[in-house]
């Protein structure tokens, strides 16, 4: 790893009081060229624009692929990621369903325990606190054919995170618009599937909804995300997550809520769930909660969905008779070092630099 | 429209006989810039590089469209552009679809107009040549936010040429894969629909085909395009085209196509065409020719095509047979200005530069 440190540091003008989430960025970044079928040498280098012109493929043909994962400082200063082999693992699957080379474990791991503990000063402390990290890969050979690229940018950039604390969201089913096609890309983290769903978001959004809960685009009749997260549903007091596929994303949150719930005793049924069996427990009483998970609010609580026109209120619960509020504290405690850790989710970032 | 011009030039070492497609840039480039609400001043500049960092939305989220159009000289020097509305008003279609700022018609034209014309010494003369000119808009806000863009780039790029004669190609019938989905955005020339498609298209090149015909992704039943363009099949002497729709490309060309086949009296329908129906008319010798059609190449003729691991071939028809090629052959005559222009769809690109 080849580190080129910033003259011109700007940590002296970060308030971790005040600052603005997204476009606060660390003062270094990682790159990593793939050119002539390899991967080069990473390097750190200062955050700031590089050179790329309008006809480079990846904002042409869209081969271009990201993943969100958080580290978090503990009451002692030590800083943790949370499961980041997960993360590896799946920007390499999104990587190839896009025909782009995968990365190697060592450069996304290293690359970002050397950003992480490089820039340790930009964690805030503080319950929800964290670093937001963001790994992609973008194909960079510029040429105006629609074709597999012959270059590559792995990059990670970061910022500083706020608290993930969220207002329950009002959703709406969608009865129209569709994120991912049977034998498409739904299950990556593509760059095209999100602006894909921004146009439908706003649209709920015009309709006083906040995000979208999407079905299949066949039917309408299953749920698959929401928003931009994995969703939950439950009933009396089972909770049902619809499996991963091809179509849902293999979210790292989704699993850890799973095998929380399971450790706290919860019933979970990983298994489709139709909007005609919401319905019905909406009707009769037993549709008790519906939830979002995902990396960067952990958890987004629904307090009422939208489905043909009409819109129904979920209960409002406390926090000890939520099971999602419940698994999300659970869960955030051991991302903080706030408890045990029992599955082995946390990795300390070693102090080196 | 603000010109500044390369102190630079490389036009004199483009050779016309002898360069390559698709990464030989014209000196200049459009780039007009979006930010508090407003498209800014058009301006012509150098091609090359411009700054962004790794964080740009348009490579994390995909708010990335595009068009491909041609410019065409004649033995008089002229040049001509063909039906350069249709690409405006479909950029803008493309552009709402992923909840990215329409850009003007003045903007659009002007910007092509001016760089064409300032470029005319790029564009290569004779059967086939012509400069390739690729429009694009894409979100440039650096901010880890799954949210729409607040700042975009509209530019234009344009690389010259070569002849589109292209070998007849094989092509696979999905069954599988799919590039679209209902309430989806396969009708948007989105970057991030190209990217979906490479894999897949590999995959069916692993298996010697050329490339893949999509169909839908509920049934696999319905054709929808074949590789990059739209598709027609011609039984007995009829031929048919799937309508548009949300998930088929309004193409130029593709609408070129069946307005020139309707004035040389040839039968046109414009109907779903089921795998059924094709496989039925290949066993009964009905299926005489299959195409597909493009800006890039106008036309790829199939010779075979594969379904259920089953290869099928099509009969080779002289030009004069096939329906394909005559209405190619009028189609590129129209465009490089050799016949008259019965529906005026060449636009002339004055000199005033």
């Amino acid at each position: 790893m080849i580190i080129q440190k910033s003259d011109n540091l700007r940590i002296s003008t970060f308030d971790p009081e005040n600052f603005s989430f997204g476009n606060t960025f660390v003062d270094h970044m990682v790159i990593c060229e793939f050119e002539n079928g390899k991967w080069g040498e990473p390097k750190i280098v200062p955050y700031g624009p590089l050179g790329f012109s309008p006809a480079m493929m990846g904002i042409n043909y869209g081969q271009a692929c990201f993943e969100g994962m958080k580290a978090y400082k503990d009451k002692d200063g030590d800083v943790f990621l949370f499961r980041p082999e997960k993360n590896f693992a799946r920007i390499n699957k999104s990587a190839s369903r896009l025909a782009m080379p995968e990365v190697t474990e060592e450069m996304f791991m290293d690359g970002i325990k050397t950003l992480v503990d490089m820039e340790r000063a930009w964690i805030p402390h503080g319950e929800g606190l964290s670093l937001y990290i963001r790994p992609l890969i973008f194909a960079t050979e510029e040429i105006l054919k629609a074709r597999i690229s012959e270059k590559y940018m792995f990059a990670v950039v970061a910022t500083p995170a706020k608290s993930y604390y969220t207002e329950p969201v009002s959703v709406k089913i969608a009865e129209y618009y569709s994120r991912s096609a049977n034998g498409g890309v739904g299950f990556a983290k593509a760059a095209g599937n999100y602006a894909a769903a921004f146009h439908p978001t706003r649209l709920a959004m015009e309709e006083g909804y906040d995000q979208i809960v999407w079905t299949d685009d066949s039917t309408h009749q299953y749920l698959e995300e929401s928003g931009t997260m994995n969703v939950f549903v439950r009933i009396n007091d089972t909770i049902y997550t619809p499996p991963i596929s091809e179509k849902i994303l293999d979210g790292v949150t989704r699993d850890s809520f799973i095998q929380l719930a399971q450790s706290l005793q919860m019933n979970v049924q990983v298994e489709p769930i139709s909007v005609d069996v919401v319905m019905e427990a909406q009707k009769n009483g037993t549709l008790r909660e519906m939830w979002g998970v995902g990396t960067a609010v952990v958890t987004t609580v629904f307090k009422s969905f939208g489905f043909q026109n009409e819109k129904y209120d979920l209960p409002e619960l406390s926090d000890e008779d939520s099971y999602a509020l419940t698994i999300k504290n659970k869960l955030t405690s051991i991302q903080s070092n706030l408890c045990e850790d029992p599955f082995g989710w946390r990795l300390k970032v070693e102090k080196n630099n």
